[in-house]
């Protein structure tokens, strides 16, 4: 199954992150690979350092394989450094999709990283295509053919958002 | 900080999930009241029943305080029974809030339990305006004032949906 969660709201991280707690609860292993974020500072990747003991650490993996946000915030990085490091996150999908371990495999922020024009739409859609494990694909602006090809998508449509009225993004629920 | 998680698509309670996982990656509680689900084979409840230690189940914590799908998928309960539950469920959301134990309380589809006319949206709106902790709720067809009083509000859009293919709801992504 071919998910994709796309849209300008808040939301499709986060739903992923949920998608892989329940699919724990049913005893399926979970992989989330980040192609944007690159730290230790987000909130998923601090619950699994705090509460993840080794009965599940082989259960449910978080990858950063991003270098953090591109051409933005301060983004200093070369277009060349983050495009290998999205291109070294597209083998790792394919070599775990390949690899059969995981039962659900989430590409956080993919869409991105093919708008950026770091990855092609048609390279994802090859190593996903077969795909024994289900497949999430999130970030806004999904590519039309994420959407044709999908089993499921969701917009997640911002109709209010506080960083409009210049509050800064929370912690626990924007990261 | 009120957050609504509405619309017709895939993603409002899962992103919830998302949400408290990463609260709680920030070192925060979270407290979850489901306004519908009655039983325990959902996968959030599953995950906890398996992976919760000790050490964080005064954390986190899902109360299931409905009872079940409300007039659909074979419901034979009578409308007062639903209705004693979800006032039940919103009378311990007050306890929760004015207990302050909690950073982040999941109201979970309280928006359906206000459409249902189970509760009243201005009753709701009474116990979360003063809350200390983050307050989301969740649920299709949120009410106007809900979204008119909330902070952050993401529309959930169905762009595409495997049930309208007759597929059936799927472990772990479903529910």
């Amino acid at each position: 199954m071919l998910i994709v969660f796309t849209g300008n709201g808040k939301g499709k991280t986060t739903a992923a992150l949920g998608c892989a707690i329940r699919s724990l609860g049913h005893s399926k292993r979970v992989l989330m690979i980040q192609f944007i974020k690159s730290g230790e500072i987000s909130g998923e990747q601090k619950f699994l350092k705090k509460f993840q003991s080794a009965s599940w650490r082989s259960k449910f993996q978080i990858i950063p394989a991003g270098k953090g946000f591109v051409k933005i915030l301060g983004d200093k990085l070369s277009f060349s450094v983050h495009k290998k490091a999205a291109q070294d996150a597209l083998k790792l999908a394919q070599k775990s999709i390949l690899g059969k371990k995981w039962d659900l495999i989430i590409l956080d922020e993919i869409n991105v990283a093919v708008n950026l024009k770091l990855i092609k739409a048609r390279d994802v859609l090859k190593i996903v295509k077969s795909a024994y494990a289900d497949i999430i694909l999130t970030g806004r602006s999904a590519p039309k053919i994420f959407i044709q090809k999908a089993d499921l998508v969701t917009e997640m449509q911002e109709i209010k958002h506080p960083f409009k009225k210049g509050q800064m993004a929370k912690k626990g629920i924007e990261f």
